[in-house]
Formats: structure tokens, C-alpha cells, sequence
């Protein structure tokens, strides 16, 4: 189950690199390997920290496979269909797989025997570290730092809603699902109504 | 004892990411994720390397909830009193790090059976990565290698002079205290006297 | 033998790094840390992952002291000799360990009993990102991804024919010297020819 959703995490964040990357005008091996790199990244920083051995592109390799064929293909398809592609269209599969990678990261980690307070922090690294390397090789300030909207805030808070969950004996899948929907409304909600989180100004 | 020195480090060091951030304007997660990762990339990435499974924001998760509290709350102090934090403020916070980490992350790699060089490299990693990691971040080439003055030199030579008192029989804690000193005297004499580096115009 | 190549490919890449700090005025401290960055991190981050505890940095510390000394030695020379580079003097030693990197990084990966697939990309793992880390240190879009010539894409299809020789039972030692061979004049080709690969516009 939560391989399942770790999948469709990982094709939309593959999804957000390669718009990305596209809109950078980066070459396709770099197009190629910024979306496996933000798919992957966060997840794999996450399970060098708990010390698993196995990441999920060795195990999963035709993700990896099917990555490099969407990112060779799908910009054909665009470029033909004269579809424009703003900055905002970023935030819809970002927002998606936010909500995938924060739940699956939190649920491995409490796997693990780590604290709530890991695991939200585990949370945030899946989810945010894929793209923050994304950003950071396109040579701009990460969002996940400078969005000024709540983000991985949604991440850090979701893991402890589902470790509350799971303290009241809730199914571990339920909860996963439940945590997943909670941050993914949470997210559309706050690019909908552009919910601003304060920033501070010495 | 290490521990000891470890949390004061970590404390200086998230001290001049909230600076950082705050003084780019990111919002109030960005700053602390920013202080977060400046206090403990460095560790991390030197136990990642020691092969170490215990980092120390998980022996020690108060710090990381103290963090969160700073950086929350201490900007809203900063603002309430309009006192300016100029560029330079950032320089004591790290230069008090820069000693602390450089003489710890040397004892450590030495208590795991590493060579001398091997050790300065491992303190150069504690002090270095973590302030790398935030300059990048804040899309700016990093202080570490820009800076024109000596800063993780000292760190490098420093951890000779913790081998070098070890070698000569002192006690270990003695020598840590009296390489972290050294090295915090060095870096406030560079920056008082604007000691330079040469660089290199090919 | 793999050990040879390797140091081989080590020295490249370090000439690489110290070209690039030196035409970004960096410290004579970060020319030699970006010097070993680029040298060492494509292959650490590879041996993290795969699980080796050895680095070839621990196991080698004699060619990190080289490094070092050429990194102070060789800015001396240049300019006694009012020699120019050019940016692309990068391209030829990066050439090199191009093909020395990917060869052994994929070998290694294969002995590690890997697929093929995760081979290739451990190849590309070991050629590209120490070069990807050196250039986002001097704040620039990687080279690796924004090149707009193919680059990695020869590590990641010279994994296959190193894959294929072997499974044709050739020697290793002689596959992983034409494989190196090949990736090499083929970058070459690339080079002289200003081989393009296509970059997409959405």
C-alpha cells in the first residue's frame, strides 16, 4: 500500500521537475535526470538517515525506466499541441505529491521504532528535499524555503495527525490515506485562497 | 563532555542561519528549516560518512524543538526593538561554531580509529558543510570558499594541534577545550585584523 | 587496476576544479576544497549508496595530500607563466574523467552485483555529480544538465557496453579499458564536432 503510493508520488514530483526543467530550456539529459533526481532525492536522503540499505529506484527500476521515457516523449507532445505551460502548473502535481511523500516518509519512519518528532521531520525530507535540489540546480531559491505560503508546513503537521491516528488504533493504511487527502486539501486550500505565512524582516 | 560542546555549536550555528534567512526575507518555515539544517547538516554529513547510525538531532530532539522555538520567536524580538543586524553580525555566532564543531568533529573522527588527515577533513566537514549547504541555499556563493579569510583553515590546522596535545599525552577533554579556544582565537584575530587569504587569477 | 583509472580520473576532475575556482577568484582554501569536492563526491555519494564504508579518499589519503599541493602549487605557475585559460581548457581533463569515472563506477556497481539499469546510473552517479557539485559551489547551472551536449549520456550508455562485453565473457580489466576508450573519444567527438543535444520549450 504504501508502495503504491510512494509510485505516485514519485511521477508527480517526476512531473514538476520536468516542467521545470523544460521551462529552464535544460537539455534532455538534464531534463532527464533533474525529474529522476526530484522524484527520487527526497526519499533517498531520507532512507540514508534511517540507515535503509534498499532505495526505492533499485527496487522500483521500471519508475525509473518509465521517467526517462515521459521525459524524452512528453515535451514532444506539448511543443506539438502548442500547450503553454505557466509557472503555476507546477503547484498541482507538487501539491499531489507533497501529500504522498509526506504521509509514506512519516509512516516509514514510526516503522522504524523513530519519534513523532522524526518522523515529521523524515516527512519534510521526503518531501521537500527532491525539490529543493531541483531548485537549486536550476540555480534559484527554493520554494520549499522562500515560498512564503504554507508547504512542508503541511507535512510537518500531517505526520503528527497521523501518529495521533495511529495512538487511537486506527488501521495503518486508513490513517496513511486519510493523512495523505488531509495535506493534499490542505495545500489546494492554501494555493486557492493564497494562505501567507509570515516572514521576518531584521 | 563533546556533547556539551556539541549542543553550544549547534546553538551558534542555528543562530546564523535564522540571520541569514531572515535577512533574505524567506518566510518563517524557510528560516527555520534554514536554521535546522545549518546547525546539523555538517554532523550529519560527517556521521553519514563515520558510518555513525545516531545523529545527533536524534540523541538530542529538545535541540531540534528549541530551534524551532528560536526562530519562531526571536525575530518577532528583533523586530519589537529595531535593532539592525548588519552582515557582520552573522561572523561571531559562526566563528563560536567554527570552534566548537572543527575540535568535536576532529575528536570524534579520531575516536573511530581515522588518521590525522582523515580527522581534519571530518572537522573541516562539521564546521564547513553545514554553513555551505545554508549559503547555497540563499543562492549565494558559499562564505567557506568566497571568503578571502582564513575560517575552515583553522579548523584544518586545528585538528593537528588536537592530535599533536593527544599524541603528547594530555587529556582528551583538555585538549578539546584548548583546540576550541585556539581556534575561536584565530578566526576573532582574522576577522579583527582582516587577515586574507591569496587568490588565485588564472 | 580499477584503483589506477580511478586515480587517473581523480586527478582530471581535481584539474577541473581548480581551473574553475581560479577563473572565479575564489580563496586559495575553497580553490583546494572545491578541488577535492569535485574530485571525491561524484565517487562518495556513489559508495554511500551502494554501501561501501571505504571511501577512496580513506583509502588513498596520499592523493588527497597531492591535491592539495597542486591546488597551492599550480596558480603559481599560471601566472608566472602569464598562461591563459579559457573556459573550455575545462572540457579536455573533464573529459577524461569522464570516461575513467563512469567506467569504474559502473564496474563497481556491477561487482556489487546491481543491474545493469542502476549500473548506468551509478556511472553517471560517479562522473557527474562531483562536477555538479562544483559548479552549484560558484552559484552556476550545472554544467552536467544545461550543457546542451551529450555529456553523461555516454557514462549512461557506456554502462551497456561495459554490461555487454562482460556477459560476452571479456576479460574485465580489458572491458573497462575499452569502455574508458570509447567514452572518452566519443566526449571528444562531442566537443570538436559540437555535438547538440535537443533541449525543449514548453
Amino acid at each position: 500500500m504504501l508502495a503504491v503510493l510512494e509510485v505516485l508520488g514519485v511521477l508527480a514530483f517526476a512531473a514538476s521537475g520536468i516542467i521545470e526543467a523544460a521551462r529552464k530550456r535544460l537539455d534532455v539529459f538534464g531534463l532527464v535526470l533533474i525529474a529522476i533526481i526530484t522524484a527520487f532525492g527526497g526519499g533517498t536522503v531520507r532512507d540514508l538517515m534511517l540507515g535503509n540499505k534498499q532505495f526505492f529506484w533499485m527496487t522500483h527500476q521500471e519508475l525509473v525506466l518509465a521517467i526517462i521515457v515521459i521525459g524524452v516523449v512528453t515535451p514532444f507532445f506539448f511543443r506539438a499541441r502548442h500547450i503553454e505551460i505557466t509557472q503555476r502548473a507546477i503547484e498541482w502535481p507538487d501539491a499531489i505529491g507533497l501529500g504522498l511523500f509526506a504521509a509514506t516518509g512519516a509512516q516509514l519512519a514510526l516503522d522504524n521504532g523513530q519519534s513523532p518528532l522524526i518522523a515529521a521531520m523524515m516527512a519534510v525530507v521526503t518531501c521537500v528535499f527532491g525539490g529543493i535540489i531541483r531548485d537549486v540546480l536550476v540555480n534559484e531559491i527554493p520554494r520549499a524555503v522562500n515560498d512564503h505560503q504554507p508547504y512542508a508546513l503541511f507535512a510537518f503537521g500531517g505526520s503528527f495527525l497521523l501518529w495521533g491516528l495511529e495512538v487511537l488504533n486506527m488501521d495503518k493504511s486508513v490513517a496513511v490515506i486519510i493523512t495523505t487527502a488531509v495535506i493534499i486539501a490542505a495545500r489546494f486550500l492554501a494555493i486557492t485562497f493564497k494562505w501567507r505565512l509570515p516572514s521576518w524582516r531584521l
